[in-house]
Order: structure tokens, then sequence, then C-alpha cells
């Protein structure tokens, strides 16, 4: 089997060496037009790496054109005497990330919310009235928190929608939930252990990752993360999303709320930090109260975005300290700037303030209950409907459907592919093998168009078994 | 002398721990009002703990009201049966952070632009024209570096304006420099050592320290960081501003900066942080070219604002890697979504493009040259103008004011406050006691309106000796 040492890889990262060495053979042709490469696995076995790895390698290899896949059988060296290789044609330009994004015709990956849907004529209306109205104040550094009138704003919104009563003081205003991650990390300190859903939302261990931060990834059941797993994994903060969890979709139940506040009241350092992102989508039956608002013990940090209600192209999401950490974040990190601008500021503020963002979201919740109607009665339709199961469709904006195959999670997102279907597994988002669940396809249905749900899922369909 | 074991100090900082025990002290009557309390100096020495541990406990009970200050003799325990403590009377609103602000005049401490300098309708009436010409790119989202145009955009404003040579591919675009110093960390690793410039620019230890990340205060000679003790300090990353250093305003020259070229040539783990933040602002000669500019191992990530060129209430800022990080940035940080919002970036691409940049800039040239010359005009008039020394001057947008005088700079600072002027010393800005300056003074003259200068410059005249 091919062999590589990775002595002399340098500052690159394990993967980007293994691409670069594939690379290299391929274009000194070492490695013949039309030869297999070894399986991601008995590679990975082979080089003594991960799995991981390997699979960036050769992503990162199918993108450029230099290797291809043979659904079934694996990846093969792509001619490149006769394939112009982007990457050396146009070396000042952009790469683009994905090769053949312009042949995907629904994308069942993406969790980017309905470009039509964001109320862009209200938006800039409120941003012309606030350039005329607030001239002074838009010239006026914002306090590091955020303006005091947005944080007002949030403060009413969540005690009208969300039951919490909220001191406009314990807001957070700051420019995307993962920049408020970072902050959070330098609050709590970095000697602590955070302990992540697995499986979970990938940018959230990359982003514990990139900060050098010890992290422990716990194992969920059908109620959320297992208590027992967290007890064992010796960890200081849970970075949890109980109210819709991303990909399994499960909603922690009210009595492993109280497990987890329980969890946290036990020692002084221990946090939660509550990732409410797209509470506001609940489609059937009553929300569940948050965490931060049963917390009595001051250990909850909640957090959510407006990067989901609105749009992902505005940057404002904003976090709820406990009180007893106000004081502390001041000292230590109140002289940070606010990362978002005036302008958008004032512009949020007023569009809460004057009910656009209520509306907003009713119009949005009927969208997505359509959108997901749609799609439900579109899959129910197939001839092979009996052979799949859909899991966790009650919350927005994603849910899970299960099929009795024979194919592998690879060959199914492969196939799905090359019938211009984008979608993910639930087992590309466990981090540890022994919490993966296989055949398990994760339906994010907020970005696709409504005219393309019929001949999406009829694609869709075609890619599931071997025929 | 009061004495306090740091023992059960438990998460507290040293200076936070030490705030409260002493307010303790003061609300239940263990100290008696009128008491006085022990120069910091003298009192640093006795706990074991360094004077800005206690400076800063003491400004925290003196903003709150705790104990007031006597020039020239000291700090005495207030009698807060009489006093109303804003703290506790107020608990669910914002706590000032300075009890008098209302009462200054000028404030030379502070580093915002002129409010009514920018080009306000300009800007709006572009944000207008990209809300409806921009309609579907502002809903898409931006690519983690910033959206294409606006990279352009800068790349040839560099290429024209500071003769550097870039790649769009190499800038990324952040919401605020000390957003991007985050990510910078991240991008270095924290396990390497960061040297700054001390004196220097507080905000950037407190990043660092903030992410817990070594530091190494490196002393500054005339013309910049002392190589030898750079050599010394073992440093791996050094994070400097030789176009105009803060406070002390010196321009490194040419002859210098190969100097540091060439130590961060002599490691492949070193690299060097060039804020050039203000350098549009150089007002005589001819500027210096960037460190970027003359660098051919890249080892220099450039980064600058546009907070402080058009206004501190936008905040979009930029770096530039060297060529040989683009790759691991993408690899290692790229999945970060861009800090910016569309609307913000797009407005800024247009306005850069139209030469609207390029205008304010000169204009606001001109307008601080004015204000310069204002403010040395009126010290010039001054009785005792012989008894000072004027420093650095050339650069915008503060210079030094060196005074001959018994008083000590604690001491000067107390009178000028009293005389309605806010004002700042260069010793305030030495992290390590060795490397502090006396009695000379830092004007930042960005925020002073013009016609305030002469009374300004009077008030501060008659705070500078004792008389």
């Amino acid at each position: 089997m091919l062999t590589y040492s990775f002595e002399d890889k340098g500052k690159d990262s394990l993967y980007e060496y293994l691409y670069k060495q594939i690379k290299n053979d391929i274009i000194s042709y070492k490695l013949s037009p039309g030869e297999k490469l070894p399986s991601k696995r008995a590679f990975a076995k082979h080089l003594n790496i991960s799995t991981i790895t390997v699979e960036n390698a050769y992503i990162q290899l199918l993108a450029e054109g230099y290797i291809y896949s043979v659904p079934k059988s694996g990846y093969y060296v792509s001619d490149i005497s006769s394939t112009k290789v982007l990457k050396e044609e146009r070396p000042t330009k952009d790469v683009p990330s994905k090769a053949d994004n312009s042949e995907i015709f629904a994308d069942f990956t993406s969790n980017s919310t309905a470009k039509d849907s964001f109320p862009f004529s209200t938006w800039t209306k409120i941003l012309r009235q606030i350039m005329s109205d607030y001239e002074k104040e838009l010239m006026v550094r914002s306090p590091f928190a955020g303006i005091k009138l947005l944080r007002n704003a949030i403060a009413d919104y969540l005690y009208q929608f969300r039951g919490m009563a909220v001191d406009p003081e314990q807001i957070i205003v700051g420019a995307g939930t993962e920049y408020l991650y970072g902050i959070i990390i330098q609050l709590l300190g970095r000697e602590k252990k955070y302990g992540v859903e697995d499986p979970g939302y990938q940018k959230i261990t990359r982003i514990y990752q990139a900060n050098q931060v010890q992290c422990a990834h716990i194992p969920m059941d059908e109620n959320g993360v297992d208590i027992r797993a967290l007890e064992d994994a010796d960890a200081d903060i849970l970075h949890i999303s109980p109210s819709h969890h991303f990909p399994t979709g499960i909603v922690t139940p009210i009595s492993r709320r109280y497990e987890i506040l329980s969890w946290a009241a036990k020692s002084a350092s221990r946090y939660i930090i509550e990732d409410d992102y797209d509470s506001e989508f609940r489609l059937m039956g009553k929300p569940i109260p948050s965490l931060q608002s049963i917390d009595v013990a001051d250990k909850v940090i909640y957090i959510n975005t407006f990067s989901k209600s609105l749009s992902s192209t505005i940057r404002i999401s904003y976090m709820v300290l406990p009180k007893s950490l106000v004081s502390t974040y001041k000292e230590k990190l109140g002289f940070y700037s606010c990362t978002v601008s005036n302008f958008e500021q004032y512009t949020l503020y007023r569009f809460i303030e004057q009910g656009h963002l209520e509306k907003h979201i009713n119009r949005m919740r009927n969208y997505y209950r359509i959108q997901r109607d749609t799609i439900l009665t579109c899959i129910k339709k197939q001839k092979k409907y009996n052979q799949t199961v859909i899991k966790e469709e009650h919350s927005g904006l994603h849910f899970l459907l299960q099929v009795e195959t024979d194919l592998s999670d690879e060959e199914l997102i492969l196939k799905a592919k090359e019938n211009g279907i984008a979608i993910s597994c639930l087992s590309q988002y466990s981090y540890l093998p022994e919490n993966a669940t296989e055949h398990t396809i994760i339906i994010n249905y907020s970005g696709i168009m409504e005219k393309d749900i019929p001949e999406a899922v009829d694609r869709l369909f075609l890619s599931l078994w071997n025929e």
C-alpha cells in the first residue's frame, strides 16, 4: 500500500501534508491515471492516522480534480494531462471549495435560512429611518455589551416570548455566536474542561480546538446528554442545545433539564452554556422552558442568535450571563469594544420594538411548517416510504430520515451527490465512533426552494438503495 | 498597616479581591470615615503584590464613592452613612465607571475620532444605494475572509497609498482589531510567547492576558523596541506599531525595521504583528514603508482598522497574512463566519472604490494638522511654556508634553481633573516600573472640539505646577 512518512510535514496539518504528498505523486505520475487509491479506513490504519484525516485529504483532492470517485468502489487517480487543474490556472483568484457545486440541484446540508424570506424592505426602511433619527447616537461608541436600547428590547422579547426574566445588564451583544463562544472561554477560563454533545454541531468542537481548550465528547441518549457519562467525563462546563439538538433533533424533557441543572449545582466551577439557536421554530406543542429560566443557582449562560431567525448575513447574537458573572465579565472583558456596528444595533432595536421580529418569526414558523409538511407529504408518496422512518420532525429546521438500506453512509452521500442532492448523515456528526448511528439522513429544509421539493425528494429516494 | 490575606480569594483576581476586602471593611466600619489608606506603593510592598493591583482596587473604590482622594496627601475612607453608594441604590441600572465624568471640560485621554468628522451623508447615501443595488448579494453569506469586492478594494488601496503589493487572498476582514488579535492567537498558537511594547497600548496586554497567553514586555529606546531586550525576552511573536507607537509617538526608522525583520527571520516560529493603526495620519515627511512591504521572509501579519480613519462606531478591521499562512488559516480557522455584516462590507467597498476614503483621509489629515497647530500655538503662548518640551508631534493623533515640575504624575492627573481636564501620563502605560518615564503627558487631540482648545490648554497649564 501507498506509504508516506510524516516526519517532514513541518507546520502542515496531517491532512494537508497527506494531500500534498498524494498530489505530488499524481503530478509526477508516480501514481498513474486510473490507479485505485486505498480505502480510507485501510489507508488510515496503515499510516497510523485517523480516517477523518484521510477523508479530508481525499475530499480536497476530489474537489481539485486530482482524483475521482466510483460509487461502491472507491477513489481513483484522475488523468491530469487532460484535466485542467483549477488551482494552477488561476493563481491569484479564489479556488472554489467544491468543484461541482453547480451540479447540485438541492442542498439538504445547508442550514442557511431561506433567502427570499428576509424582510428586506422592512429592514432597509428601518435602517433608513435610523440614519435620519439617530445621526448623533450612531456616532457615539457603543458600550462593550451593546447599546442599552437593544439590550432592553432583547430583554422584553425574552420575557414575552420565552418567559425569561432577564435584566438588560446580563445581556452581551456580539458579532455572532462563534465570536461569543470565544469570549465565554476567556470568561470561564481555558483551564476548564468543556463538555460538548456527541453527536453534535461540529463547529463547536472546532472552536474549542482552535482555542486549544480541552474538550470532552458526551454521548446522547434519547433525552439529551447522558448524565452518567457527563459525570464520568469530569467536565466543568457543559455546552448544549436542549431546546432542539442538532443533528438528532432531540428536545430535552424537563426532568432531564433538572438533572443537568443539578449536575451544575454540585460544584462551584461548573457552568452550562445553553445554545437556544432555533427555539423560535418549534412547530408543535408548547415550548419547554429554557434552562436559564428554571436555573436558581446562577449556572446558565444562555446564548441565541438573530442570524438564524433573520438572515445569516446579519451577524448579531447575544448571551445572557448569570447575575453572578456580570461584574466578573465587566472587569475581565469589559475593555473589549462591542463587535456589532451601531447601524445594525439601532436597526435591530427598532425592528424588535415595533413588533417586526415577532411578526417575522410567526411568518417564518408558518413558512417552515408548510415546507416541512410538503417534504413529508412527498416522502410519504414514495414507493419505498415503508423502508424509512421519519424522526424528530416537530421542531425546526431539520428532521431525520432513517433508511433501511445496504448502502454505507458514504455510499449514500456519493449516490445522492450523483443525483444532484447534497445530504449529510448523522454518523458524520459523531466525534467518537461508538456514538455514531448509521443510515440516518439529516434533512435540513430551511434552504430548499418550495418549488424544488417534489423533485428533490424524488432524486433523494433514487439514491437511497443500490439499484 | 492594613493586612489582608489572599488565601480565600477563590476565583477573584487579586485586585478584585482586595477591592472587596476593603469595601467590606468600610461598610462594616472596621475602617472609619476619614481614616487614611496606606500609600499605594507601601501597601503593595506590605501585601507583596504589585502597585497596579492596589491602584486598580483604589480606582474602583474611588469610582464607587467608598473612598475619596486628597491631592498631595492620599486616599481616605468616605463617610458612607451619608454617601449614597451608587451600586446598591440602582441595582438594575448601569453603574457609571467614572463618578464625575460630567465635570470634564476637555478629555485628552480619549482616542476617539472627531464625531462630526465622519462623512455621514456620503456613507448613508452609499448604504442606501447598496440596499437597492445589492439586494441579492446582501443575502448571500460572506466568505470567512470577507466579501471579495471589499478585499479587492483594500488591496488596491494598500497598493496606491501604502505601496504594499498584496493579494486579496491574503486579506481577512473582521469586526475590529481586538477581534483579529484573538484570531491571530488561534492561528499562531497559544503556546507561543508574545512580546509587546513597554510602554504600550494597554488593551493589547489585556487581550493577551484575557486569552491566558504568555506575554513579554519589551522596553523601547528612542527608535522603537530594544533589539537586545527582544532577543533576551525569548519571545516568538512580536506585536508592534512601528509607524507610530502609542503612547511615545516613536516612528521606528528603517534601519531598526530591518533589525526587527532580521530577528524574525532567525527562527521558523517567529512572526511579527505589525499594527499600522494610524499610519494614514502622518502629518509631516514621507511615510516610512511598512514592515510588511519590505518583508521577504513571509514573517509579517499586517493589521489595520477603519474604526480609526472613519468612526469608532463602525467595526471593520482587516489583516494581511503572509502568503505562507494563507492556507493554514483556511484550514484551521476558515470555518469561522465573517464577523462583519454584508451591509457594511458592501458599503465600505463602494466607499473605497469611489475614492471617498482617500478624500476623507486627506480632509482629516488637514483637520488634525490644524487641530495640532492650534494646540501647539496655545501651548507656546503660555507663560510657563519654557518649562515644557513638546515631543513627537509629526504623526497623528497625539503628541507628548514633557513638564519640569515637582508634582508626581498622580498629582498632575488629579490636579488636571480638578480643573476639568482629563489627562494621562506616559508612566501609566508602562507595565514594568523600570520602563516608566515620569512627567510626560500624552496629548490625544483627536476628540477635542476646536473651539475648546484655548481654554483646555489654559486649564491644563494651570494644573501642571503646585501653585
